[in-house]
């Protein structure tokens, strides 16, 4: 078992300032041996804001200065869609682990490359999509195991609110990687490949806006064996956000929202039940609980959201970006 | 206004013997002015036991026998999927008025066969999506009008049941148009239509069982405006039944079975309210009351579900089929 960094605790640093930065931070408070030393940014005013706003030691003005202290064990990078691969391939370079925000990258061919980078530098690299580590998705694969619900034959799951139109939101700004897919669809698409393992066929139709982003998507997913998929995410209708797992002796039932749920109601053969599984703090603590875990384990990646796994729903996404119509620069 | 037919009601023949017509047939005992003179089947034996019982004055051992008998006003179809057509053109040309069972043709082109045969000799033709003549139909339409929910922007249904498999069972025979699209998966598209007009594209994906069939599928359906339906049915999964209408203002559920609703569940910007709607008799009694006051009128389509609508639905069906590979005899 490797040892924690050395000052007994695991080193964290955050790269970006964010909101979800800012969530996160908060929740690592909620983390045995869990330590923020450092916080970078583009500018040093954020940087010091946070820092300050945090208590974090050292605030960085440019993410090659987060890079190059050396006192960091594991960066969290918080910073916008469109800057993961850039953020992950400099801190894995430079010899730290990665959490890195979902998703991992804007293509299967950026988490490729993040994968291969995490490989030549014998670095952690883990896609922070935070539900996989929640006690009710604990529970949920717990259950699923058990047969209670038999074959899992259909995963439906949706994310979706009404976001007023502002087209230099990043949501909205394809060059940061906007669209409701990435963003949102990400969570009924990876509750799928959860169940029933990456897909064989994507399909997807959907209205881009203005921007020339998806605003609102339906794709389904057929997996090996016939089990189906069917995502929904949107910025233009606000959706129940629940999932449903259908299988041929009952249904298992993540009541809203989907991605954040505190509980499972399994409906099998000997009726209804609730099984509750709340979540303490804002729920951002899980994923950190397992990147230390699996550091102390030696493990490189967590098994519970490989690496394969992360490159098979950047699959998933890119098929349906690619049936909507989503390009982003260079592609 | 048009007369009723010359005893003083209108005059019903049942053209089938299944479980479906005898279903209609118990119904239209509580439609006033209908009365059902004459039943018809491929075998004599089918058609004198369901006439001794429902007390039926004529049956006809052969559809022809019954396009025949001239003291008919209206047939009402409930032949196998792919009968439809053959039994439509014929009682159409023996100038009776028809009421189809749901697929009304197994391809929008044998649709358009049958709007034709209806204009060409100036009868009556619906198809029975039984759904759209419905008290809680009617009050969605309502509701849609009042803009409780904004604009319209998602409609998900669904209708799925695990059926054991049994090669010869229609559902699971292509020669009978068996296959989940067409038997369930209708009711989700035609509520689609409903709210949101035709689509511009439709995209699926489905498990075809070993006869070739739909056994499992979903699709999503994109309309002029950017709506999105998604629509599941299942041969092989427990699936909710229900249908939401997502908009931009709130939501309408149809709680299960989608299909045959009892009440709505409307949620808007006002909090949540249950709209009761209920069903008597079976509730396929609703389409024969719209196809006699239809009658009554000179109408030869009914507002609620116009031979366009019909040829749009046919076309939906044809794509989603299209996507998962079903194909039936001469496409």
């Amino acid at each position: 078992m490797a040892a924690p960094g050395s000052t007994g605790t695991w080193r964290w640093a955050i790269a970006g300032t964010g909101g979800i930065a800012d969530a996160f931070t908060r929740d690592l408070a909620l983390v045995p041996g869990a330590e923020v030393v450092a916080v970078g940014s583009r500018a040093p005013e954020t940087a010091e804001a946070f820092a300050s706003s945090h208590g974090i030691a050292r605030a960085h003005g440019s993410y090659a200065a987060l890079a190059a202290d050396d006192e960091v064990d594991i960066v969290y990078v918080a910073s916008p869609h469109a800057s993961h691969l850039e953020h992950a391939l400099l801190f894995l370079g430079a010899g730290r682990h990665v959490l890195c925000e979902k998703p991992l990258g804007l293509s299967v061919a950026q988490v490729q490359q993040m994968v291969d980078a995490a490989a030549a530098n014998d670095r952690f690299l883990l896609e922070a999509i935070w539900s996989r580590f929640l006690p009710a998705y604990a529970e949920l694969r717990a259950q699923l195991a058990q047969g209670v619900i038999g074959e899992p034959r259909m995963v439906e799951a949706e994310f979706g609110f009404v976001m007023p139109f502002d087209p230099i939101h990043r949501l909205f700004d394809p060059a940061l990687g906007g669209g409701a897919t990435l963003d949102l669809g990400i969570y009924p698409i990876q509750l799928g490949h959860l169940v029933l393992g990456a897909p064989d066929e994507v399909a997807a139709t959907g209205h881009l806006g203005t921007t020339g982003v998806d605003e609102h998507v339906a794709a389904v997913l057929r997996h090996p064996g016939g089990g189906i998929t069917v995502a929904k995410a949107s910025l233009t209708a606000s959706l129940r956000c629940g999932a449903t797992i259908s299988g041929t002796l009952g249904t298992i039932e993540l009541p809203p929202f989907m991605h954040q749920p505190e509980s499972l109601v399994v409906r099998g053969l000997d009726g209804e039940r609730t099984i509750e599984a709340p979540i303490t703090g804002v729920g951002l603590h899980h994923e950190a609980l397992e990147v230390q875990r699996c550091l102390a384990a030696g493990e490189r990646e967590s098994p519970l959201l490989t690496h394969a796994e992360s490159l098979a729903i950047a699959g998933s996404l890119d098929a349906v970006r690619a049936a909507v119509g989503v390009r982003y620069a260079g592609e």
